[in-house]
């Protein structure tokens, strides 16, 4: 016998197929909602036992991403591209074929663009995968038959209308909170007490705060609620809202990220 | 002024401090557990927001790392070595200065020591943190009057005597499972029904098995009981057994990650 041992050939030879098709994690957006993603990753698996799961490189390096939101109002403020950019050549390097960011907010043309722009630039082929993308193809699965979908997000993500013009552009209505729940939304996530200071585990009055907004795009109509902020779930990990389901964008995309590199390993039938 | 943009100095200049002192994570053994040391990564951290974080990444390619114990029962069998160093050589070619590998069964002499003998032969100056010595530290913290501790691990670790060398080295006392309870404990991380087929969440039936040999430990003198297998916090994530302390042995690996590396933002009194 010429090898004894694969995994030493693997390593040694050309990529193994599994190496080629890892799947790359830009984390730290924030470090719980990154590691939300991974989970998701492995919970959307159909595995049996350790082998069998998906190769991920998850890199959170959250002390040199300065927040997404303050850049995109005012572009004079800390950007977050470089070091997200680098974080995106290294996984690369790190032989991923394909990434998420889990950070809805960082979706936003002016900033997801360029990073893609860089990524052109540098001639690099890794894939990004669009979180909104993900979302939209989620909510076909979790309902099939919503025409209006309600969405839970950042103020800065809804002022970029971030979600409203990919449900659009899929034929979806989209129902977004008023002026005062958008603001405790707000609150829940970059508050004193919101999620970005207390995920693990979340503080009541930020879970309240995102529940009742959703109850009041309920009542405006919507027959899904996006959870369009990867800090959400965290808060309300449930699949619906009185029977209404949530649409889970780390979940959505943890799928997509699956759908892109391994889609017969793709749990049917499970999760939001 | 020469630089608007701080965190673009950083990147093109001199790695940032941030950088040079990155926590690796050798994940995917199993994959959940390797999640679970990132996430006591961060929940040992003091940080009121994203950017007060710890830079860690995390690689988790299971497929190509085959099963531990198998091999270091039998070294004809695939061996985990080549992978895990090629793991290890790519979270510091990413800039991480410590590694935490989170599977005790791994730091078995005739495993860890080989890992340690490739970084050395490479030149590589990346640090392993063994986490048995982790766990003697954090028995000190938990139950600093305790002399006799109670020891649950995969037979492979039992069959090593992996912690009690350690326990015994440091002065302490250890008494592990008889065999009926070694054997319910095997089966409750390597059976059919176990932590590694069944994780997220686990079966009811490996937690009693684990608190049942917990019981017997603590009747056998046990003032501490080491969950000594990072599967085993997984089904039993409390932080006592009827006022007897567990000594997590993730956290305690997290917690000498965090001390090596940044040690003013270890998180103070605070979990297991």
């Amino acid at each position: 016998m010429f090898n004894l041992d694969p995994a030493l050939t693997a390593l040694h030879g050309a990529p193994s197929p599994d190496e080629r098709s890892a799947i790359g994690v830009l984390g730290g957006l924030g470090p719980y909602a990154g590691l939300d993603l991974v989970r998701s990753v492995f919970d959307e698996t159909e595995a049996s036992h350790d082998q069998e799961h998906l190769p991920v490189t998850l890199v959170s390096y959250p002390g040199r991403i300065p927040d997404r939101a303050t850049w995109l109002a005012d572009e004079t403020a800390p950007s977050p591209l470089p070091a997200m950019l680098e974080v995106l050549r290294r996984l690369d390097d790190a032989g991923c074929s394909v990434v998420g960011i889990p950070c809805n907010t960082a979706h936003a043309p002016a900033l997801y663009d360029r990073l893609q722009d860089g990524l052109d630039a540098d001639g690099r082929e890794i894939t990004l995968v669009h979180i909104v993308d993900a979302i939209v193809a989620r909510v076909g699965e979790v309902a099939p038959k919503a025409t209006t979908i309600g969405v839970l997000a950042t103020t800065s993500s809804i002022e970029n209308r971030l979600h409203e013009i990919g449900l659009e552009a899929a034929g979806f209505h989209a129902v977004v909170p008023d002026a005062t729940h958008q603001a405790a939304v707000q609150n829940a996530i970059y508050g004193p007490r919101g999620l970005k200071a207390f995920s693990a585990p979340p503080l009541p009055e930020a879970r309240d705060a995102l529940l009742s907004a959703s109850r009041a795009l309920i009542e405006d109509g919507a027959q899904a609620v996006i959870l369009g902020c990867t800090e959400l779930p965290l808060a309300v990990p449930e699949a619906d809202h009185g029977g209404v389901p949530f649409v889970n964008s780390t979940r959505a995309l943890a799928r997509a990220l699956i759908r892109a590199t391994h889609p017969a390993k793709l749990r049917r039938g499970h999760g939001r």
